[in-house]
């Protein structure tokens, strides 16, 4: 493994922090060792920072995005649409751009800069498609590693995340508790369900269903799998939201019509509404990436990394743990959460742990919840009062 | 409407119970008037008998079928699996054949005998493909009591059905009361909700996205959309099934390997049980009587036909009713059942309601599950002691 292998240039990019943000050669001296037994280098990461890192390097937190996430949680470039974290980070913000040094990569296997399957794969010039190697979420944090030696910051004092974003958090803490002073893992899970394997299996069958999907050679064809992404896109989001969040929005209401018209157009709002998101979700994700980030949650096992014992992760952590669900988030149900909180506790580790009462179901981690919003606030506000202790006790 | 129209020929089909099953003519006299307003007739209607029809033909029950169910819930024919609700008819067992008198029929639109899409058009002399027009659950409630007509049957001492088999019940017992001694929806709802509309979507998108579907008009161009219809399957089979269930079954356990292949391959059991689902679904439902079949249970209202108030839908009706739902269902959870409870006592009307404690989900209503046929032996029976008194009353 190269995390601790140094990279070529070590630049802090302390450039305009508002800017559409930065690629980066990593693996360049060394290429990184994927758990797949390839060794992928030198790659692209793109990243985002927002705020500014301190003088020590002791401010920076890294952001972990989700499945269909990048690294632009505030003010993306060429959208007149808000960032996906746009209301948690900013100034005066829970993650507050005044206080903190704010990090998000494009995860490695993505489709928003870094390398994934619909970069150039240099060895032959063309599109990766279904050459490039199966990634994994330990995969994706050894890559991030590299982005913050590239950074130059040995110790991050907060990576969160929510979804997929909360197995790359946990991993992260896992496998470096060293570089990590605290770990909010959001509507996570420690390994992916069956169930969740199951919905992620029908979207890659819907994707690879489609005869424009070639084999994954599309880009190649020149086409693009538009409407096999979109029946997954279509069937992931339902399970994003809570029945209760869709018989509040949609309920059985028409749309634009009085009465149903006895056909298969979309007589109902909800009908509509999945419809645009499966087709307008087309415009910004590869297909081939779909696939990659699907199976690296699919393979995110930590209990079975640890023989079946999961507070085994944990022995003898330095890391501070505040765990988040959400009441009606059936997707990364409360138990889920639970089973990380019970081996943390097993594992006599600091940690916290909140449910947050809500109708709006795994989606919530991105909605306004004055609660969640009012919890993150304390634990880091805590945890900052612990850190400049700890930096005082030791000197530094 | 033409229910009450008698049918040309009143054969009560009384060969032997036991055989592969009927179909008759109905509407010949008069055609169905079909909610959408169009007319439908001559139409087949394709049925089986379990039992012996007594002498006062007081003794019927009618049981509804699912969204891929069929005439067949005993001893299918040109199949070694036995039928969907093989553990619940037959001599002795909760529906018992040694008393009762069982008809199940497939439901228009359905694709296993009786008249839908991929039957002949007489107009045309081609397959109705998507000239089949849009029914409604209300329709194959109608097109039941023709078949009822046939029978000689005028009340029945049951209707009975599980998930659309529930709602099928329901619209029966609101449309029919005079037709309808008791009524048994089980794991249904009043009104399809906006989640299920949703799923529902998916699955209909999934199978028109396949190019093999042409437009509906596969059965003429001589192919069949398998991977649109297998992808609808997959996704409506995680649905059937609870979180708790599946990770019973499967978990994370492999398909016939030791390690994860690091690639698209059914690594997971989950996975490959799934892709079974989907295939072997393909060989025995046709694509378009997906879509008519869901859009019927979308189209699903009783509250709104009734002004909102679901209980005017039960005014002073004479049927005795049992609800039953299952814990484990997040498809029709036992809040639907609910509604239909509290709708039915503010009409005053006589009604039980058991909600089964399992973890197997929505499909707990086709399996094993001891309390659940207690329950339906104990209501049945109950039902049977006041008909007896009610026929011994009333002098018939």
């Amino acid at each position: 493994m190269t995390q601790d292998a140094p990279s070529q240039s070590r630049k802090p990019s302390l450039r305009d922090p508002f800017d559409a943000g930065h690629a980066v050669a990593l693996g360049t001296d060394w290429p990184l060792q994927l758990d797949c037994g390839t060794a992928l280098g030198p790659f692209t990461m793109a990243y985002r920072t927002y705020g500014r890192l301190d003088a020590e390097h002791s401010n920076a937190i890294l952001v972990c995005h989700a499945l269909t996430g990048d690294q632009h949680p505030v003010d993306p470039p060429h959208s007149n649409r808000p960032g996906w974290w746009q209301l948690m980070i900013g100034p005066g913000k829970p993650l507050d751009t005044d206080r903190y040094f704010v990090i998000c990569a494009n995860v490695l296997g993505g489709c928003a800069g870094t390398t994934g399957p619909k970069e150039i794969n240099p060895a032959t010039g063309r599109p990766w498609g279904l050459d490039f190697p199966v990634i994994t979420i330990a995969d994706m944090v050894r890559a991030q590693t590299l982005l913050l030696d590239h950074l130059e910051i040995d110790r991050l004092f907060c990576v969160i995340g929510g979804s997929m974003g909360a197995m790359q958090a946990l991993q992260f803490a896992v496998s470096y508790p060293e570089r990590t002073f605290a770990c909010v893992p959001i509507a996570g899970a420690a390994r992916h369900s069956a169930q969740n394997i199951a919905f992620h299996e029908v979207g890659r069958q819907a994707i690879m269903a489609d005869p424009e999907w070639c084999g994954g050679n599309y880009l190649e064809e020149g086409t693009v799998p538009r409407r096999g992404l979109a029946v997954a896109r279509m069937a992931a989001h339902i399970t994003y939201l809570s029945e209760p969040a869709l018989h509040r929005k949609f309920g059985r209401r028409l749309q634009d019509r009085q009465a149903v018209t006895y056909g298969f157009d979309a007589d109902f709002q909800v009908e509509s509404y999945l419809r645009h998101q499966g087709s307008t979700f087309v415009d910004r994700f590869d297909a081939n990436s779909y696939l990659y980030i699907t199976r690296a949650m699919d393979y995110f096992d930590l209990v079975s990394e640890y023989d079946g014992v999961l507070a085994r992760a944990f022995a003898q952590t330095p890391v501070r743990y505040c765990v988040v669900s959400f009441t009606s988030d059936w997707l990364f149900p409360t138990s889920q959460s639970r089973e990380i909180v019970h081996a943390l506790n097993a594992a006599a580790a600091d940690v916290s742990f909140v449910e947050i009462e809500t109708d709006k179901g795994h989606d919530a981690f991105l909605l306004d919840e004055p609660e969640f919003f009012a919890v993150l606030r304390g634990f880091l506000q805590g945890c900052s009062d612990h850190w400049r202790l700890t930096q005082s006790a030791t000197g530094s």
